[in-house]
């Protein structure tokens, strides 16, 4: 008996590591100290300038948006899903990137399923500027079904504890400007392919007319990051940002709250933007409520942007000009006890 | 149709999220500026003193071990293996803990699993200085059986450069010495579970008298962490650690070459010390090779700490004074090939 009979088979985990470790090693930043596969990653951030580092920090997953990678087996996508979501979820407090890590669980491991997964983090680490410093491959029989497989990341970014974004400077007057989603991102999937695949007995190659293509590209369509939207700003023109939110599970009505100050409120115009195809086909073929698709659906926001009235106009025209033409003002802050009012 | 009846329950994750926010600031140490549930966790590290900070990151899980904790319905130890992993993992390099960030995956969520889970990485987090910064719970319906959840972890440590411990000033005539291990720790589950549960038909409550103790408490001992040990002779004489080595999976035989310089290897002489019987009683019921046993498992040895053979009886001295008797020189570093040989 050895440990391969066992299930777990070291040469072909060995063989993955091989892999990605040439992947990483294309993220690597100057910052990185050490190759993939030592104990710990090592990274030397570039403190210069900074009064009072920062370190913010993110762990997530990809859910049930797996299956669908499963269902299409389309891999290359969800590792970018991942970074992306990670990535937004510090750019909102003011952070960019230093690097991330992984944590890829399978049942048997397949080598080439496991280099498409990294080879999707790997482009978007470098797309992000993030260094991909290290992971845990492990290989767990009877833990997960043949072909299968989960997916977690963390993040670790900078940023000077004066240019910290923590909504305490948002106010009611304050304009909320949605930035375009481009699906559904990584979150609402349970829901989605309930009423995509059970209810309605579609197939990935599926193309009903109003969802705008086949079932399969439209819900592997990647989390967008917002660095190189955002970040730029938060570098040179920090005081046109009061606040952001990133709209994850929980939709705009749970995530916007999340960065409003005591005795604020939001209200948002419906009308304001207009709903991609694909929300509108799933409120309409699951019969959704609009306070159940909005709690569970981005419904075309993935980020909001918060800033003074007086500043939005130029706020806009900075997110125009770096080719972002679906920035929109899609409300405003006012005062209130902390909830999302649809208009 | 609603987001429940698609088998997310948003509710009792929010359940869920409010014990573990209790649970985490418990372990808040002063560098915390964040509340769980903020987008990112924020940490502002203590760098006075520090002449070129590293970050040192690492990624792990539990392995399958975890089938043991759902067989035997005990939630409350797998946290403390997922922390003390990871801070060994970094304490190899000769970081301290900053803090640690969870991700907790399950099929449906039970708030109390969850929290029993959550304690127990709270409890180590506060044992190892270490906070828990954030993570995240997902409810991933289809993904994982009833009952049962995966488990990652991710942790940040610092460590000034020239502090590093990375196994250049390791030379042939350096000493290796052995720090027990409690049992397993969080290696060769998914081995050790083949032999007990199915070769021999055992359940948890068996007690098979080679075994030193029923097979559920036995294969549920926690992983050590070696920061109390390591850390105050990294911080006041560095000098006597050439480098480090957690032992996890791939044994000795794979983790001791990790800090071998080029031109060196290590021979372990089998005989100095006394195996612990869970490692006899593995190998004997499973008709492992040695090769193949000492691969799989850490075979009562859960660090090497590699010394210059001048300091090793001071270094074991510290260690026995810290109360850890049971440190002992188990080979040392020769001229070689990177190979790890038993003698």
């Amino acid at each position: 008996m050895d440990y391969k009979a066992s299930g777990v088979d070291i040469e072909a985990g060995n063989e993955a590591v091989r892999r990605i470790r040439e992947l990483a090693r294309e993220t690597f930043t100057t910052g990185v100290l050490s190759e993939i596969g030592s104990f710990g990653g090592l990274f030397r951030p570039d403190l210069s300038g900074l009064v009072e580092p920062v370190l913010v920090s993110s762990a997530d997953g990809v859910g049930t948006k797996l299956k669908v990678a499963f269902r299409t087996g389309r891999h290359n996508t969800v590792g970018g899903d991942l970074v992306n979501h990670c990535v937004n979820d510090i750019l909102v407090q003011g952070a960019t990137p230093l690097f991330f890590l992984d944590y890829l669980a399978t049942g048997r491991l397949l080598p080439e399923v496991a280099a498409h997964v990294v080879a999707g983090m790997a482009t978007a680490c470098s797309e992000n500027g993030c260094a991909l410093l290290g992971g845990e491959t492990a290989e767990m029989p009877g833990f997960y079904a043949d072909g299968e497989y989960d997916l977690a990341g963390f993040i670790v970014g900078l940023v000077d504890r004066q240019r910290l974004v923590d909504g305490s400077r948002v106010q009611p007057g304050d304009r909320l400007i949605g930035l375009p989603s481009a699906g559904l991102h990584t979150n609402g999937y349970s829901l989605a392919r309930h009423i995509v695949f059970e209810t309605l007995g579609l197939t990935p190659e599926s193309t009903p007319t109003a969802l705008g293509g086949s079932v399969g590209d439209v819900l592997l369509r990647p989390h967008r990051s917002y660095l190189r939207l955002v970040a730029p700003v938060l570098a040179d023109a920090p005081g046109m940002i009061s606040g952001m939110a990133h709209i994850t599970g929980g939709g705009l009505t749970d995530n916007l709250p999340r960065v409003l100050p005591a005795g604020t409120a939001a209200e948002i115009d419906r009308s304001s933007w207009k709903l991609p195809p694909v929300f509108e086909f799933l409120q309409d073929q699951g019969g959704l409520s609009d306070a159940e698709a909005f709690r569970t659906f981005n419904m075309g926001i993935g980020m909001v942007v918060i800033s003074a009235a007086a500043k939005t106009d130029a706020l806009l025209s900075r997110f125009r000009q770096a080719g972002e033409s679906g920035a929109v003002v899609i409300g405003c802050v006012t005062a209130g006890d902390g909830t999302v009012r649809y208009v």
